[in-house]
């Protein structure tokens, strides 16, 4: 299997997370918070060193991290938790389903109202397309840390900025990116950063981040057992309990605590150049065939995630994708959750051929991935 | 090791699911719905299958199991997805925070009020204590299967019969009993199956079920990309697509349906027959002693889950489950996030020592914990 799906779920997972999820089932398999022996109590000392593994990658504090079932939760979460009647949010023309959906619900049941700015190759340009959309009522703009599509990066720190200036929250969706992309939450004055937990962060499927800034008081979507201040019917104020109700997904955050700790021994900054270097040679290779478009053509000049979106021309997307799975090479075509981002860039009818490596993806397999695209464009 | 905490989740989980979950990490480890290559294709099959499994054991079909990251989401998902402006719901008094929370915070947001139904020794009493509280504005009737503090059962196929003939839904709330508990949602009417995947099921931590009756229309609390309909900037009305979005917890349901399947083997009916046996050991060596409290005295002929709470004399909950885990045994001291179950037995103060046994439970170690509570309590 040759694997160039990371965005949708990375893979292989390091063996450290596999062994962490294994090991979590005989020496923390307990519910932490909720009992005062041994494994309870490793247990709930496991998920704070993985807070605090979380906390030091996003430059953050280990009582602001919270752990969720995903991004898509992580987003509902902060989306709803900071939405008052007749709020205002703004989002990117780039944003993905699990931002769009949320605020579309909250729309139609007249609770709050959003625009969208357009991302432009002008990073100035840009930003004014926010400042532009602000209003009194605007509670936050969220925006992608990378198109998830095309790997186009807004400039979310300029953004954020000028968000701040006028007492507007800045949320960060950093599903794509996390991981491999440098994100420092207090330097970047990133109010909330939602996240996945299985793609850049190496971590098991089922497990998200959302780390939150200093006091800030967020309402609640979830509300239940917490182990703490159980005498109450009210949930408690306190960080991270408030967030996180239920039983934890104990073998999940084992992983994604193996996980993190794995990219703090590589370093971001490295899996990063790896990235960007197998996804510039696949650029190099493809652009000369005249049957392939290449969506990260456009907007040169734009940071770019290593993220390439591309079509053979007159084939569906799933039509390539599936001849590339003939070949054992996985990669995902047709619509990825992010309508927008595809009517900006017109291939709502065609879909995109989307290749996103990792720090496993070998030249070899590249090498394999880049020639059968090639014979299939012919 | 000796556990009896089985009620906060199980230990140790089956072989078959702990082989589950380290195999989906190569097996399936890619993202159902959202690739048309090979391991996408068979993590799909996998989550259909452990679907229909659970579906099997609730007498329900594949496409009413929704998957959730716990209880207290499928509880909240529930609860929420039914509530309409002015609706009002009706609980027992022996209800765990996931169900009064939620409300308490609908209710504090003027969405919805809520009721609770004493529940009796006299099963008749208990259906019309129900009964009294329905109101024209009633949606559902939110009840366990049995206590998670005391294991008393109530009637809940008698009050979900008379809560149907007035046209009110009846949710249960299954943390504690399913999997070893009968559950047939069709012949029992139950709309709405609220379960815990980690517990009495032997899946992994972060792994629920929310079963719904065919044709039931729930509002969404979470939404996002679902892998289907991409291109809508709305929640697809699909189920169960319409209430899973994001990623599915793919290891977790790979070890849930392996739990699932062990159960299926092993047999519901002997699991429960296996623990009440223990239970009723520890209950016959415990009830001479003085200084013991033992709560499942009370409601005497009442049917009973194998749960048992006792505390002894003088002493607080917490104080005996450490004195009990110095000495290697794993019990559950305090509140156990059901303030109205412990206001009724009158255990707000001291809490109380749970003990829940298992399939895997063993005499030898259950005399153990017998032993060292006697001694405790001398």
């Amino acid at each position: 299997m040759i694997y160039f799906d990371n965005g949708a779920t990375s893979y292989p997972k390091p063996y450290s997370v596999v062994n962490a999820v294994e090991k979590s089932f005989s020496k923390f398999c307990a519910n932490p918070g909720r009992g005062g022996y041994e494994t309870a109590m490793k247990s709930a000392e496991m998920i704070y060193n993985a807070r605090e593994a979380a906390a030091q990658i996003f430059n953050s504090d280990a009582e602001n991290v919270v752990f969720t079932p995903g991004c898509t939760y992580s987003l509902n979460m902060a989306i709803k938790g900071l939405c008052k009647p007749h709020s205002h949010f703004i989002i990117s023309d780039l944003e993905h389903n699990s931002v769009v959906r949320p605020l579309e619900k909250l729309k139609a049941l007249g609770q709050c109202d959003y625009s969208v700015a357009e991302i432009t190759p002008d990073k100035t340009e840009t930003v004014s397309n926010f400042v532009n959309l602000f209003r009194k009522n605007t509670v936050a703009v969220i925006c992608t840390l990378s198109s998830n599509v095309f790997g186009i990066m807004p400039p979310v720190e300029k953004i954020a900025r000028e968000a701040h200036k006028n007492g507007i929250m800045f949320i960060l969706d950093s599903a794509q990116g996390a991981g491999y992309l440098p994100i420092d939450m207090a330097k970047d004055q990133i109010d909330i950063n939602c996240s996945a937990g299985h793609k850049g962060l190496l971590g098991p499927m089922g497990t998200g981040l959302l780390v939150i800034s200093k006091d800030m008081c967020l309402n609640t979507l979830i509300e239940g057992g917490t182990g703490s201040n159980s005498e109450s019917l009210n949930q408690p104020n306190l960080y991270p309990d408030r967030l996180e109700s239920g039983t934890p997904n104990v073998h999940g955050i084992a992983g994604l605590g193996a996980g993190i700790k794995f990219i703090q021994t590589v370093k971001p900054e490295n899996i990063l150049s790896h990235e960007n270097r197998i996804i510039k040679y696949i650029f190099d290779e493809l652009k000369s065939s005249e049957n392939i478009i290449l969506y990260s053509d456009f907007y040169d000049g734009v940071p770019k995630a290593p993220v390439l979106s591309f079509n053979i021309k007159n084939m569906q997307s799933e039509e390539t994708a599936a001849l590339l799975a003939e070949n054992g090479i996985c990669v995902r075509g047709g619509l990825h959750c992010a309508p927008l981002a595809h009517k900006k860039f017109n291939t709502l009818e065609s879909g995109t051929v989307r290749i996103t490596p990792s720090w496993f993806s070998s030249e070899k397999d590249t090498d394999f991935l880049v020639n059968c695209i090639k014979k299939i464009a012919k």
